[in-house]
């Protein structure tokens, strides 16, 4: 049995970022970034106007006769006079040697000529070429996440093509011979399967839509020959139950008959202490506890992180806060205790009903609070740690 | 022009909840309840042991003999004696009469019989049978966001469909003939059009997967044409560009010619001023800044809420979060200011590169800082609302 730290070293000294691979740019939000971008532009790739005006060359003259209009997406050749100006349009292109732009709020114009009621500051109202960015300059360096305004960055550059670290490929296998699929009828000492769809929401959460469910009774040979399939196509394989020490949990030999390295069995912690974490080649292996809130528990604390680390965040934990506690907490397990929390801007309440087969606190916390193995009490009123898991 | 405060207040009166729909637990995740949900049955549905050990009657004895074997998903029909045990597993039946279970930890067995070593408390390791939830017990109130928690926790007790509050159905319409899809040669005065991929990514970040684009030319007539279907099949139409006051912005005229009444048009905010808010029957209706921050802007500030509003959420704006600030902030606007920002848990960082057309900035900040259009100064070290964006 290990610490909850050295757990979590041992997993992110385990979880390597995936293969890059090529994606369309309106199909990347939630990537990484595993190169830099180089602008292909200057951006603006003109000279544009920031406003709707009159475009014209600063000389101390208030008066000009209009040659001609700029709209947006034109392109105008006209070589203004000093007293000239050309009607021009929010993004439009400013005429070459014009060098000011006035809004046309401070100009009376009748069709042919304007006179400038409110003289601009020369060089006013034009936005430069590459004043955000220059052909060539980094955009974004590799390890960027892929946010909409990312996007929307790209794309205004002209760039529909990036290279991210994949996502990873996950299986969830259900043991157990008890699980009911609900929908059905539920027989004497049955109970429903309820993690393989609360662990597929989850990784939804995270960005990967597409993990698969196998389920498999309570047998050895069953359980082996599930998992020798699942190994060799997955890049994370997430178990759920069958990996306490009873007679008939079978996960662990099962994986260890498939050449699984173990790397850790059993987490000094409450709840989520019987799992197991293994490798094979590049596919990590999660046997998580049966009981859904300690699976759900460890996903956030051990599944979460893996998974992010593989997609190439280079935060891959979940982000710690740290509030005032409203309840005493008494911790008398020698264990790391994470507990179903409800926090705000300051504080944190510690929920009711925090025992590991119990689902309904989970439902409304927005966080969980650790308390060390080597903690015994905490008081009302002190800062304590939390994930947030909203 | 109206104040920031006084458009939220008509976006929120003008965005109710959508039409209630079913939908399958599993295809759930972010939706909101339009229902309370009752249990349809006892959760655990019978005693369980909550440990791999043994069930027998509490009476100070010590020795067992073993008489039978309950498994997880077994139903044991035994009725034991004071002398006697029956092996058990977690989460499997406990028999009728037994009433503590003994951690197999704590016991030396042989073949047919157990000495208990250490005696647990009368009633240990037993979960009672609706201990976490009774048959027609309320699981969660109407408006309670589905979770992954939420989601297990209505699969353990075997619910497979709930009524939600249905997404809103959203088109995007770009305008501006200076617009250039990504991908294409960028023709002298012309600009990639970034804004629909941007706002479609950030609409999946609330879960709105197929906000459809639509693309007119700057003419009052195809305008007019585009938004008359686009009213009819949708709840929400953004419509990006067009909405300021030069000549050749179509957009007010073409709503208001397709009987859209204007709720607000123009707020005293920067970035984002030249927007429009209006509404037909029950489609919202937002034209948003064409200048890409302005666009995101608006988006976070009004649309968001909107959304969340129509799929019944209850707090329907960004969470707001204040953090000391790192810098001087001057505003001689008169406007709201929205600052693209970084923040952690102590500070905030206004970011270089405020200017509407720049997403430079926005790419990278996890937050806006807000400084209301009566402040003219606020000094490092003062405490600043931030609306988190990431």
């Amino acid at each position: 049995m290990i610490e909850v730290k050295e757990a979590l070293e041992i997993v992110a000294a385990n979880s390597s970022n995936m293969p890059k691979q090529k994606i369309q740019v309106r199909k990347a939000l939630g990537y990484v970034l595993a190169e830099t971008i180089y602008s292909p532009i200057a951006m603006p790739p003109f000279r544009q106007s920031a406003m709707d005006g009159y475009a014209f060359i600063h000389s101390g003259r208030h008066q000009f006769d209009i040659v001609g209009i700029s709209q947006a997406g034109d392109h105008v050749k006209v070589k203004l006079k000093e007293n000239e100006a050309v009607r021009i349009f929010t993004g439009a292109h400013v005429p070459k040697n014009a060098d000011t732009v006035v809004m046309q709020e401070d100009v009376m114009a009748n069709e042919n000529s304007i006179l400038i009621a409110k003289m601009p500051e020369p060089f006013s109202n034009v936005r430069n070429k590459g004043e955000q960015i220059n052909e060539e300059d980094v955009v974004f360096d590799a390890n960027t996440v892929i946010t909409p305004a990312a996007i929307g960055f790209l794309a205004c550059l002209g760039i529909t093509e990036i290279q991210v670290y994949k996502k990873p490929k996950v299986a969830i296998l259900v043991t157990g011979n008890e699980l009911v699929e609900p929908g059905k009828k539920l027989k004497k000492g049955k109970i429903y399967e309820s993690n393989s769809i609360m662990l597929q929401a989850t990784l939804q959460t995270i960005g990967i839509k597409n993990a698969k469910v196998f389920r498999v009774k309570d047998s050895l040979k069953e359980t082996k020959n599930a998992l020798k399939d699942l190994l060799k196509k997955n890049d994370i394989v997430l178990i759920s139950g069958g990996i306490s020490v009873g007679d008939y949990d079978f996960v662990k030999e099962a994986l260890l008959e498939n050449g699984v390295q173990e790397l850790f069995y059993k987490i000094n912690q409450k709840p989520g202490k019987p799992m197991f974490f293994g490798s094979k080649k590049n596919t990590l292996v999660f046997a998580l506890p049966g009981n859904p809130a300690s699976s759900l528990t460890n996903f956030y604390i051990y599944v979460y992180p893996a998974v992010k680390n593989l997609m190439g965040f280079s935060n891959t934990h979940l982000p710690k806060i740290v509030r005032k506690l409203n309840d005493d907490i008494k911790n008398t397990t020698g264990k790391t205790l994470f507990l179903k929390a409800l926090y705000d801007e300051t504080s944190v309440a510690i929920l009711d009903g925090q025992a590991s087969s119990m689902l309904n606190s989970f439902a409304i916390a927005n966080g969980l609070v650790i308390v060390e193995h080597n903690c015994e009490k905490m008081q009302a009123g002190e800062l304590v740690t939390i994930l947030p898991i909203d």
